[in-house]
């Protein structure tokens, strides 16, 4: 069994390192000192303040020295400059890890910007919530959620150190590898993205928007849900994940269409259809709760 | 004023139907009697076990017999059937209303089927979850909830003894025209619920759907949660309202499929987008609590 760490990094207070940091944070959950960086003004500081860190550093390469295990919680494209920032300073034998949406380019920036004394495995908890940044962190957002890791060529005991961190903060590991966690995400994560995206863009823009932003209920809340998610992070996953998204979107682009052309028709085996979808939904419900 | 009902027929036991007929139940709401009828073997039974009526009908022609308040809770298709069932049987003077998804087919079959001395007021709360039947039923479920109603030619007293129920059931009386509640709930409404089942229909017919199901977290969750509702009830808004749902399939196709050009362009400009839908999504939560 790997050791727990004693000194965990923090680099990225929003929802998700605010969220872990708190996790970590639970009674008994971690004895060593979380140590914090934001590039945000004063983010550092309400993360101590909300106790999701022990102290905050002035900079990456400060956050990162003596630190065992390093946690960048950053969107997808800000963490290739993480990497970069924190190589010259990551002792040797440390474990690095992240939380980005995407995991494809992760992996490879860490190859090339990381020393070999360092061992990298990427890592993805699929949890999230509409309210962004520290404000936002939850002691418990990753509590029963699963966990992606991708152990790529890090060593057992760095693998070791990245499952007490999922543990710890409460989630269930689930080992996968970088391109299949992409395409899969693609479908259940970046495609309603785009469609709550899509959904409030083609109301809101409508002249009949007055009325239907009054009749608009649970139903309209849940399904455009996403769109109130980070702007910045929907960039990232995006322009990192384009392929898998585009074809995911044109596979439902069909399936819609497809419903469509039945509705047209006044054809009542929609119906049929409507019950067929229930029972695939209503399964995986049954099987996540 | 008119004065409050002396006695309400439900006809239509499920989730809808039931709920009504619960909050209804609760202390200081209505006086007089709640009859009820349901075609399902067994569910007036149920609903009168779960405190939802006071006594069951054998058939609509009892279930109206010596009311001053009918409500008609079944899917749009069956609206039909019932106000011919009943139209012989419905007291002079009597006011009759039904909760279905989609309102124009509802007032010219009203006005068809029944008598001069009936008045018919349209109503449509926008409430609902995917436990359906007199199982789902709850006291709260309208609590709040915009409650449209389509006075039509109905007369003062009638229109008033409608807004005497949604007042009693919790809702928020919204009076709207048939063809403009039609229009407007394709959109914020019957979309969602097409793309809910879209995305559970490509997403869990991919080879790679076993990984998908476990990374699938509360966005897939809600983004597709619309999918698990009543099939029957999908069916009938789809064959009712055929045309505002497909011109809104044609407009959402429209914008993810310019998102979907972003996207395959790599323009960073999709941030600006993003932004933009989630400000507007923001402002109708915020305007919406």
């Amino acid at each position: 069994m790997t050791p727990p760490p004693r000194r965990i990094a923090v680099l990225g207070l929003g929802l998700i390192g605010g969220s872990i940091g708190l996790a970590l944070g639970r009674e008994g959950r971690f004895d060593g000192e979380r140590v914090g960086y934001d590039p945000g003004s004063g983010t550092a500081d309400r993360a101590r303040e909300r106790g999701a860190i022990d102290r905050p550093a002035a900079g990456p390469a400060e956050a990162v020295r003596e630190a065992d295990l390093i946690l960048l919680a950053a969107p997808v494209l800000a963490i290739e400059g993480l990497l970069a920032a924190i190589a010259p300073h990551v002792p040797a034998g440390a474990t690095v890890t992240d939380t980005a949406s995407t995991k494809s380019g992760v992996v490879r920036w860490a190859a090339d910007r990381l020393p070999d004394s360092v061992d990298f495995v990427a890592g993805h908890p699929l949890a999230g919530r509409e309210i962004q940044g520290i404000a936002g962190a939850l002691a418990d957002l990753f509590e029963g959620c699963t966990y992606c890791l991708i152990p790529g060529k890090a060593s057992a005991e760095a693998v070791g150190r990245v499952r007490w961190l999922i543990a710890a903060v409460g989630g269930r590991p689930l080992e996968v590898d970088a391109a299949e966690h992409d395409q899969a995400a693609a479908g259940i994560s970046h495609l309603p993205l785009l469609l709550s995206a899509a959904l409030t863009g083609c109301t809101t823009a409508d002249p009949g928007w007055p009325l239907m932003s009054r009749l608009a209920a649970s139903g309209y809340r849940d399904v455009s849900r996403l769109a109130s998610g980070d702007p910045r992070m929907g960039r990232d996953i995006c322009l990192s994940n384009a392929t898998a998204i585009v074809e995911w979107i044109d596979r439902f682009t069909a399936d819609l269409g497809h419903l469509r052309d039945r509705i047209a028709a006044g054809d009542p085996a929609i119906e049929s259809i409507f019950a067929e979808r229930k029972a695939l939904r209503d399964a995986w419900i049954d099987h996540v709760k």
